[in-house]
């Protein structure tokens, strides 16, 4: 696969040798995400929307967005920024100074399209279904032809992205590991816990396994 | 403490019943999440940045950004737009209309000024290492001049802040609580897990009791 390229917009200027543009490594923190942040400018003015997303071979899908600013100015043409972060631990260093995170981030830059075609909005809808939860789609109830029409689903280029990570333990060197404290990483994990029964189920339905083994990597 | 003005750059739009502007719910949010996203603009071009952050009173702290095109427009007066965003759980429905997930999220809108004064810079450093790890401030080496100099903090002032909050069980109703399968929630928290001493800890410390019992909550 190729990289993206790079250019002054998605360039890492802060500690730069913790950036990647190749799209494996792109695409696998896209993947791992639950979670993304998108962000576009309306007169100078900045907006920031946390909502889902699913990579859908070289795109990124959005939805639920219908009538709102960001659909709008998606429609008329216009670049958004899109990101997405995984914590993985706290960086305890010896020094304040070298306190960090270990984290995979990624910022990427596009131009998106309502995708209008029933059968491609559905097949787009699958998508992110099972990019939130792998193995839901087809033990779901199916869309009706309203709730599709009341979905609105866009599909992102991706025009330049890149990554950024920092794993390991803390940088302190020199005489700064002198300093006499403990130091290390506390990984911090997304764990899935339990699966909570909606209280209105009355019969007894067994938790799937995509459920009971949920699991992010 | 009083409300935050709800304006329409603030306001929450997509399901307004699930918006807050307290500024209780507000604050208890920045102060649980570890990672916050920033989002400014530059000639209608929308950057968005993962860092750190912590509250401050009435203010929101970043730091890290010397030189960088963000500090120079929070120089420069420019708003800039900050987001937490603290995931709980998917909400598994019975049709994949109603999949949500549980989440907690801020949305803020703000003007910064990067901390000069050392004294105060250095509180706010102390602000900063804190709310990532409360304990560890005393534990480390503090800041050398050096390092102080080479450190860049901004307090943002909020001036319009909105959460959003989603919990509890799928959303069915009527006739989809009869499709047949399991519903419910499945809790997705981060999980501290054991620490990971340093390599380079020739000395045995014991972990602190702030990193062994590590609690977001």
């Amino acid at each position: 696969m190729s990289d993206f390229p790079t250019t002054p917009r998605n360039q890492v200027m802060r500690y730069p040798k913790r950036g990647a543009y190749d799209r494996e490594t792109v695409y696998r923190i896209l993947d791992e995400g639950l979670v993304c942040h998108v962000s576009f400018a309306i007169e100078g003015q900045p907006f920031l929307i946390p909502t889902i997303h699913a990579r859908w071979g070289d795109q990124v899908l959005l939805h639920g967005l219908k009538g709102g600013r960001l659909l709008k100015h998606i429609e008329a043409g216009h670049s958004i920024a899109i990101a997405v972060t995984l914590l993985d631990g706290l960086v305890l260093a010896r020094t304040v100074f070298n306190h960090s995170m270990n984290y995979r981030s990624v910022v990427l830059y596009g131009r998106g399209e309502v995708i209008e075609d029933p059968a491609q909005k559905l097949a787009a809808l699958e998508r992110l279904t099972e990019h939130i939860c792998p193995g839901r789609w087809t033990d779901a109830r199916y869309p009706t032809e309203k709730e599709l029409m009341a979905t609105t689903i866009v599909a992102v280029n991706i025009d330049e992205a890149s990554a950024k990570i920092r794993q390991g333990p803390p940088g302190d060197a020199g005489d700064e590991l002198e300093h006499p404290v403990w130091a290390g990483v506390l990984p911090l994990p997304i764990v899935p816990q339990n699966p909570i029964t909606d209280p209105k189920q009355t019969e007894i339905f067994t938790v799937p396994a995509y459920v009971r083994e949920y699991r992010r990597r």
